[in-house]
């Protein structure tokens, strides 16, 4: 007890102290595969996630052939704070499968055009048509949580935004595209510990934008913004995952099976696909509770 | 009475023998302008309606002007049935106005792509940015009245387009847009009339698609399917404005006059601007009942 | 010859304090129509412009047939001073095409987007595909007259252009794009009296932007640009053509006959088409000499 | 001497008998490294490779700095046969670069719209503005070598499309865009052996298209399309490289730096940089001899 009360005041302490540029805080580091409420304490193995990933790999692209012969539409939008995992998991899903049918989205800031017409018009214009897989990496919802956070719209905008999104999302959905929106979440000493890598690393280090940098922050602002959206957006015809993320090979595992467990393409092994980990896989409204 | 009677046989007559390689009957000549229960019968002073043109087009203008510097966005969807007179009407309204903040926006027939999205998908790109001004010469609502009354799409893609359009266009409002829609209404030997002049005049009769000349065969689908689609998409805020159109210089008036008076432009002269007249310029539900 | 001399100075003078908010000068009015040495004092009746105007029309709904079935794809570039008429033309060009097949491409200045890429790309995006006619109302040629004259451009960058355009359009040329360039030529007190005009009628000020205004200060410069463009831009396989425009009339009849007498449409009428009038319609070499 | 004519009976026996549905011949499988008179029999250490490629990564994100920063533009086309390797190449390429600034396009066959347009195009409206890098997976080349050889163009497109590519380029190139041309070049062998590696893995089956699986059959053809495209492109300012292919370690390593050489990027670090491999980078001329 009274232990536990010291290290929570030393980990209050590095927090506030966290900076790119210092060593990275050892309680930060010790506590950030937990943090957050992680449900898991060991590691899985990366043999079994690499033979796993392969398989589901193989699931995927019997989907990207229903996909075409079907000629079905699947968006899948991904969200989630820096560092949470959204380029690496996208990988995963895409890294086998044929460009031409598969679409990665990733939309800069918008330009002054742009940001002069209906705030949906830039998405709009790359969903898939029929036989295409699109992944948006960061999407509309940048103006629920992302721009009112870094205060790059106006309260009402985001206001508007939220009452007009299921309503949107709904005419794409009954007009036959099936959408997935999945959140990435990540505790707060792992996003701290992925994004001092990240800077020590040479590689990775024009990742940390402005807006990375300034996320431990914002940390609070950003929760309350992912609850306000999930409230607001989850339906049932447009349910938000949430896939706990501190672990990247158990996210990415939970990320495809839950895309592959909803849809009935051809050849489907069920061995293989299975069901997404509860643990760590979780319909939006059950994450808010 | 009896003479009425005979009159109308002869009509009735005049109408199932129609086509634009016979001389018209005179019978449909001489009830053209009151057809369809057109509410005068006589013509307008043309050098009145060009003195009164004249003087809308300049409020037009500046409409433009506020148009540019309060950055408004605004649509205006012209449908009617053929020969109704869309593109002379779209043509008086940009007539004067600076082709670089005011488009016309006339689709083709949707490509093998443009099937294969989101019906609205190829519409959203022409939406207007702030400081524009767009004309749809037909729209979205093809989907209403000409694809199924031609059989180019089937019958739930309607109702699922009726079910949508008023979310739709309720996104639309709500993000700011200025909507409007006219519908121009003509009578049957109206329609006639001038499908039997096009198909004479060599520089017209191009303007003669095999959808046109299925026109009059198609005339009372065509009023249900109007009907049906004004019933389902005639809300508070995206309200249809029916102009009665077998007079070309009224319709026109009117139409600018609708369009005008809807909106709080800088300089609005309302001496030159007035009220749309009431006789032909009513309201979607007015039209109906 | 004195008499002249008095009236030389007179105009020298009228030119020198030529302004939009004065009234105009008699001496401009009166020498409008010969400015330039204009071949013609007298002008055409208005009847017969109009009688030939309608039949060139029926022979551009043939060339546009064509265009259609035999997949051709047609580019006409217009050219020329502000006021000189470009417009006007290219309306009469295309009021009884079909604006599915035939497109008119007015660009704005270019955007930031835009000016980060290759020059001619916002160009060839637009570009018609087998089957259309595209108008260029303003075109590259932008960066050989407005641009280095109004200082929107570097001369470099005007001397680069004016190196590859010829092998620029000579792609489309070998690639089997039909180009046709037209330059209408207007004389000084010509453009004033249209400058002035403009200003003064409420529907077509707003024409009148700052390059405009600009234009009477500039009429040097721009003779000098436009002769070094045709110099260097004029090829046997993408000629110039230059029509005298101080007559509107003359000039709209002389171009659409100078594109009809070049294209082996089916159904020619070559009474209609006859011969474009060579005191108005030269070729761009001849115009230099 | 008899033993090696044996052995090449043997071979030419099993490149004749090639299927996917066989076990690859031995012969094929121990000549494949060393086909095409590969210049190495050694594998390299993969440790040493990613030493090697992650320094070089680290260059390419500097390069991809002073692009955004000196708005440079950089285009690089990537050809060759069917599992040359150009996917795996562009891959480690942009794998940490910014997809912001970095683009791959590999565009599928053309559309209606597209086969009715200039050639060059679709291609035209990818290419970078300032602070882009454009990757192309396949390219405009594709009328020189796939497109002929599978019959998909008509035999004089070919020439023409010779004779306009080094003009179409230079353009480029006079633009300012920085356009480098890689051809990846494999041995017979190699081709039949990863081609059949492809067949057998579940995850790449998919990349064997119907232009994959003449390949071999076509394998004469693509070397004379290859050395007439070679022949007719390479020049002084548009030169093409020639990346020997067998060991994708060394090719990879070889197709970066050849890049990295020729930029005169902030910050080079050229001992890492260093010069191309002479043994397996070659001037495209050189290739030719
Ligand atoms: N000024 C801005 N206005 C609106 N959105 C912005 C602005 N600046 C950045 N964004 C958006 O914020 C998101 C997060 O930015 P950043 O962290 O830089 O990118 P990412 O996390 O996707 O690598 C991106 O989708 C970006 O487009
Ligand atoms: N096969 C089709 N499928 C869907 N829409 C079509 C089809 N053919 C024509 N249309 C649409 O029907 C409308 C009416 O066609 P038409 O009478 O030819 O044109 P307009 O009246 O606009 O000159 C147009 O908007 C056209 O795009
Ligand atoms: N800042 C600028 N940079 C480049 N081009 C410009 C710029 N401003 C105007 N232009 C171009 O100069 C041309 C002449 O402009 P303007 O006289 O306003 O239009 P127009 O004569 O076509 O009505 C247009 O093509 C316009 O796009
Ligand atoms: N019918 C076709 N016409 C033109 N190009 C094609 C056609 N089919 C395939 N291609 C191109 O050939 C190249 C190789 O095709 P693939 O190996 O199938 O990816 C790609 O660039 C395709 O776009």
């Amino acid at each position: 007890m009274d232990s536990s009360g010291d290290d929570d005041r030393e980990l209050a302490k590095a927090l506030a102290a966290f900076s790119v540029d210092e060593p990275l805080a050892a309680v930060i580091s010790s506590r950030a595969y937990g943090s957050g409420d992680y449900p898991y304490t060991d590691r899985p193995k990366r043999k079994l996630y690499q033979k796993e990933l392969r398989e589901l790999q193989i699931e995927l692209l019997k989907l990207q052939e229903w996909v075409k012969s079907a000629r079905e539409r699947i968006v899948i939008v991904f969200e989630g704070r820096d560092a949470a995992g959204k380029g690496g998991t996208i990988h995963r899903f895409v890294q086998h499968l044929n460009p031409r049918y598969v679409r990665v989205v990733a939309l800069d800031k918008p330009t002054d055009v742009e940001s002069a017409q209906w705030y949906f018009q830039r998405y709009v214009a790359h969903l898939p048509y029929r036989g295409e897989i699109v992944m948006f990496d960061r999407s509309w919802y940048n103006r629920a949580v992302v721009e009112p956070v870094m205060g790059f719209c106006a309260p009402q905008q985001t206001t508007q935004f939220l009452d007009q999104v299921p309503v949107f999302e709904k005419m794409l959905v009954d007009d036959g595209i099936r959408l997935f929106k999945i959140w990435l979440d990540i505790g707060r000493e792992m996003q701290l510990k992925r994004l001092h890598e990240r800077h020590k690393d040479p590689l990775k280090r024009w990742k940390l934008s402005p807006v990375d940098l300034s996320a431990p922050a914002r940390w609070g602002a950003i929760s309350t913004a992912r609850n306000a959206m999930i409230e607001a957006s989850h339906t049932a015809s447009t349910p938000w995952t949430v896939v706990l993320a501190n672990d990247k090979m158990r996210a990415r595992l939970g990320a495809i099976r839950r895309v592959l467990a909803q849809l009935p393409y051809a050849g489907r092994d069920d061995k293989v696909v299975g069901v997404p980990d509860p643990a760590i896989v979780l319909d939006g409204h059950r994450f808010l509770d």
